[in-house]
């Protein structure tokens, strides 16, 4: 008999809940004609976004023509103020459901920036919410960089007065190891610490979880960075952890002598695909 | 044959220089008949302070009357302005040997009190130089706690806002991992770095000195605060380290097999005695 374990806060955040409300009101509009679209992938899980756009959702691409009969939904991770204007020049119907946790980053940039504070931001070069809030601390004519590595520390050396901020996702560890350095060679520091709750709580199962089972499954996008941190804090903990996107992923031969299983998810993974998690995990076992 | 390296910045900082220079200078006025005082040891050095004691610097002691024909020399560490205003109050002559990089702690508890922040002053409670600091702290009116070791955490929970610095001659590893971990519970943290130059580069030549020899010795006042760190820090490095306050203390068997010997001393030792070390060191290993 196998005991698995679902992590307290696995799956959908506020943000990406509020996200997916939001645009599945907008897609009511498909009906008067409308189109609607996502700027990028609404969130970071294939299956889900598949789902919506099943009931009609597209995803914008570069050679869509936008009008006065579209409807465009800026996703949880937000965009740049620099492309939300040049939208909304176009006469769309802007859905903005950027998570208010976000919205809270670009304004700890700004509010850093005009105190006179040369940016941190510890978060993933490519990330979409790290483009986004770069547009804005460009938008006020603040200097910063990313620092995605301890590598990228080079460029702040030297610096007098350093603000940090973080990606709502970031690993807790790594942002907490970025403010120590800095802190040592910065005459001052101020940190505005921007990793949202739902990221802790789920990082926090982790650190709970993974050591006292045999076997974590970490459920969600593989193009999610915060389900790949969620994994990586797992492996550190727990040599058996495995990152999959769907339940048919899982086999047959890992759940072998195992007697308890962990599953977490991230913010962007759907219940429904946590539950099919448990039950293949349920028959898997027989 | 031996080879003998002491560490680029052992010895006499800055603001310990200064202090000596103003209590010689104020000495001399011993000959016109004044009387002059130290409060507490003029600095953590009890070899140095019997050398000032024969020329006629005494320790302030409880029962000493004062008045216009006393001097009292206030040492690098500072003191509270409270027992500033009552020494003046007794008409004494004050020589202010605090050290500028005290004044600084001093003026960036004041500073962050007064922008609302919560404050954490990273040291050690008893510390002659943290009682003043926090002597500043209430005048101002502000709240905060020292933070020693991990344990002290606790009663930093639960802030909003946290303004952090450190008493001078703090441990840098310490430093930063309190302050991540503050960044990590506080929405907003600002850290003034107060931990002087002085500091950093003693520690700095131990994480570089102590693993390429054989045998560390790390000479000063068994009371130095910044000395007994100096020690910690090459004991975690390499077990051979030593703390001496005087030559006398060292023993020959250490020696035996050693090729390659590191020395450094904490910020108030003064260079005699580091020669002296050196040259008993030269006279046990022949």
């Amino acid at each position: 008999m196998v005991q698995i374990i679902v992590a307290e806060h696995a799956g959908f955040c506020f943000g990406v809940k509020r996200a997916i409300q939001l645009a599945e009101e907008a897609l009511k509009d498909t009906n008067q004609g409308r189109k609607v679209f996502s700027m990028g992938p609404l969130i970071h899980n294939p299956q889900e976004v598949h789902r919506l756009e099943r009931q009609g959702l597209s995803l914008l691409q570069e050679e869509d023509s936008l009008g006065e009969n579209s409807t465009v939904i800026v996703r949880s991770h937000g965009i740049p103020p620099q492309r939300e204007r040049e939208l909304l020049s176009k006469g769309v119907k802007l859905v903005d459901a950027t998570c208010p946790f976000v919205k809270a980053v670009h304004e700890a940039v700004v509010k850093l920036s005009k105190e006179g504070y040369f940016v941190v931001l510890v978060g993933e070069k490519r990330h979409p919410e790290v483009i986004g809030t770069l547009g804005y601390l460009q938008e006020c004519g603040g200097k910063g960089v990313v620092v995605e590595s301890r590598e990228d520390l080079k460029q702040v050396l030297g610096k007098d007065k350093v603000g940090i901020v973080a990606q709502t996702t970031q690993n807790e560890q790594f942002f907490k190891e970025v403010v120590g350095e800095i802190a040592l060679w910065a005459r001052e520091v101020k940190v505005i610490n921007t990793i949202c709750n739902a990221t802790s709580e789920r990082q926090e199962d982790v650190y709970q979880l993974a050591p006292q089972v045999d076997l974590m499954v970490i459920v969600g996008g593989k193009n999610s960075g915060n389900t790949r941190r969620l994994y990586e804090i797992s492996k550190s903990l727990n040599p058996k952890s495995y990152h999959i996107e769907t339940p048919e992923e899982l086999q047959r031969e890992w759940f072998q002598g195992v007697k308890k299983v962990g599953i977490t998810a991230g913010a962007s993974t759907p219940d429904w695909i946590i539950q099919q998690t448990v039950r293949r995990i349920q028959e898997l076992v027989v």
